[in-house]
């Protein structure tokens, strides 16, 4: 539970993708006095560099070599390429190590790792934190602190490798809450990607109307700014969640219409009073975000 | 355009309506040293009362006796009765005050103010900052800096009058455009209203889903929070916004229900390609807001 430990909790860790989750990861860790040497994985011998510049690795290897060297493997890749991935590292892990993901969808990973003979060496995660940037410059310090992370078919995963997991994240100042996959994707669906898609379809239509012309541009203001930032986010990242979560993206994008439909009839028959009353429970939200 | 003046701009002025625009306004003239004295108009006594407290006011008078001792007579209340209480403190006024309004629609009240013999003393403005809160206690020092603050009708206002209202806006740190009321109306339909409608709808889209089930509330991340924030805001304020900016507003507003639609239509046939380019043209966002 407490943020200061004596013994480091880990030895070496390896993170794959270094980028804004394993980086934030990474420094949080080290900060923490959490684990003594942290391997990078990367596709790209540039995010490589980067991180090491940064000091967000301390040294980088093929994940053949990296495996074997650490106590824990933290994957944070698009959950397109999570599958192959995760199955890859498992693969190479025995029954002394930890792998640990951090993905925004949960069904599809769990279901494609049910039948790996080293499943229990595995603990599904996502730590809900993250912003609109990407890579490994976009890791910040003090990330994590305060959200929520969700560890799904906590019973599939051995004892001792779950309750080092949240070690780590309780560590990190995280609140830690249990669910199946399937929940995790349909609450995700609500809580997250709905918001990307409602920013990037915000941008869109502004951008549309604004091709000739400059004026808006110097008119955004706060609260602009704050319901297109996440229009900012990387699409390599966020084709795959929605491919992966497509059904229950679907049902709460559907949902979203017709609530956007009732403002427009609204105004449409100018019925000021229903409006009134819709604004009045939007304002409900006061309950869940302060 | 200095924040740093050596003799007040204002003896007094009088804001009507104490809440977070003016409220905002009086602390920065005051902090500024370019008012002397501030006095309060408010429905009720209990805003004054907060406002006198909070130092946002030095005192409450009744709007027939603060607008004679005022220099400049700052209107900040819901657009709804903008109209009225405008045109009453203009039959008040003489050739040396200046009446200002920050209202959020402009056409309305340009066509309402166009015949009145004080028309030359009234200068249409809008400042581009809020916050979701309101009321007195929402006023915030540093508001304003770095912001845009829009003119109307310019042509429509005495010389001298927006000369002082200028000064006033760029002391404060905001960056002044000149538009028609028409195109400021449009302009901030979709800059500004649109986003609070898809706040509104969202949080309903949210809360409509949770009424059984609390985890959602638990795994609210800053993505969320970020794209819900205005759903808090005040209904008051809006349903007169969105009443005088209706046509505007479901032009927008039909516009981005048909960008969700595109997203729909993605995922229902699997056409993975044509979202990626949808999130790539929403990326481009990154050119108006850093």
């Amino acid at each position: 539970m407490s943020g200061e430990v004596k013994q480091p909790l880990f030895d070496t860790i390896t993170v794959v993708g270094v980028g804004l989750i394993s980086g934030s990861l990474s420094l949080a860790l080290k900060e923490k006095g959490l684990v003594r040497k942290v391997i990078g994985v990367s596709r790209t011998e540039e995010t490589t560099q980067k991180a090491l510049a940064l000091g967000l690795i301390d040294e980088a290897l093929p994940i053949e070599q990296a495996v074997p060297k650490s106590d824990l493997i933290y994957v944070a890749i698009p959950v397109d390429v999570m599958m192959p991935v995760t199955q890859r590292i498992l693969d190479l892990v025995t029954d002394k190590q930890i792998v640990v993901d951090a993905g925004s969808t949960k069904h599809a990973l769990c279901e494609f790792l049910a039948e790996h003979p080293m499943r229990r060496r595995f603990v599904a995660s996502h730590p809900m934190w993250g912003t609109e940037y990407s890579g490994p410059e976009a890791a910040v310090h003090n990330a994590f602190v305060g959200r929520t992370c969700v560890i799904c078919e906590k019973e599939k995963s051995d004892a001792d490798a779950v309750a080092k997991v949240e070690e780590m994240y309780r560590a990190l100042g995280m609140h830690l809450i249990y669910m199946d996959a399937d929940s995790h994707d349909m609450h995700t669906a609500y809580i997250s990607h709905i918001s990307h898609i409602t920013s990037f379809a915000l941008a869109n239509t502004v951008l549309e109307k604004e091709k000739e012309e400059d004026a808006i541009f110097e008119l955004a203001s706060g609260g602009f700014e704050s319901t297109v930032r996440l229009a900012k986010s990387n699409p390599a990242m966020w084709v795959p969640i929605f491919m992966q979560n497509r059904e229950n993206v679907l049902d709460v994008l559907n949902e979203h219409i017709s609530q956007l439909r009732k403002f427009k009839a609204c105004l449409e028959k100018e019925n000021y009073g229903y409006l009134l009353q819709l604004i009045e429970d939007a304002n409900k939200i006061r309950r869940i975000i302060k």
